[in-house]
């Protein structure tokens, strides 16, 4: 049988975008399935997760791109350049079909930010190997790429514990 | 440094609820944290959990409650019989307090159909050990909950693969 191969895509404000695309590798590799993350703004994957990824080093490649985006450079042709870059390492990632899920974690901004047009991305995504599943992270995933996903589901935020004066927690939010 | 153990809860009729909890697991086990998740209801978790799940044999208890509810069973008592059970353990390791993150998988059906009351469950949640995280999944999150959670993320479904008769993916909904 033929598997069709998802496009996903985890978006809003709240909490679990990451962390579910973390949970989808998990259970990918529980069935021996090739893994590729590739992290767009540096410092959204944390130690708890490198260090569980060590576990998985048969079957997940782990990239953070460049330095990664900290939007907080004032350098936007830097910016730029390192956002073209990264998207030119997922895009072959994603034609070169080894794994069988290929998350883009925070890819959203690059589209927000107009460092990358959507219209580029989606060409890509159009040509993905047929079984391969593609999970895509980030506040507000523009309209091109909700239209293209199977799957969208929107975080929102209802309660944050900063709301109360709590710091963020080792184990939980990194 | 004191840390303050977080009461999640993730919640809405989206995709990524359990996903996110296993993504936290994931998280906590990589900063070597012992973790136990409690499934309430059968099927929730499945074989690529459940696989990957053996590479932290040395951290991750697993438990599948009684033979879980499937809420298809004709015998009402026998159903609540089989929560109040399941809740019990569940209470018991929270005040066990060997975990430092425990995931109630689908605790929230519990409270809606009037299996366990809300206010037995809020008793124990209150008694937890200072530094142990609860994370919380279902749909439906009672009043009582929420309010006594640090973080509460809604998952709302903006589209879904089987409104495109996409059928379940091998390694991404199992």
């Amino acid at each position: 049988m033929e598997t069709n191969g998802l496009t996903m895509i985890f978006t809003g404000n709240g909490k679990g975008k990451t962390t579910s695309a973390l949970g989808l590798a998990f259970r990918a590799l529980g069935h021996g399935f090739p893994v590729c993350i590739i992290q767009f703004i540096k410092g959204s994957w944390k130690y708890g997760e490198l260090e569980s990824a060590k576990r998985f080093e048969d079957l997940l490649d782990f990239h953070v791109m460049g330095k990664g985006f900290t939007w907080k450079s004032e350098n936007l042709e830097e910016d730029i350049k390192a956002a073209r870059e990264a998207w030119e390492f997922a895009s072959k990632t994603i034609l070169a079909g080894k794994h069988r899920l290929v998350i883009l974690d925070e890819l959203t901004y690059l589209i927000q930010y107009d460092m990358v047009p959507e219209e580029e991305i989606l060409a890509v995504l159009r040509q993905k190997p047929q079984e391969m599943h593609v999970v895509i992270t980030g506040r507000g995933a523009s309209q091109g790429l909700v239209d293209f996903a199977d799957l969208v589901t929107e975080m929102t935020e209802i309660k944050h514990p900063y709301q109360k004066g709590i710091k963020a927690q080792k184990g939980i939010e990194f």
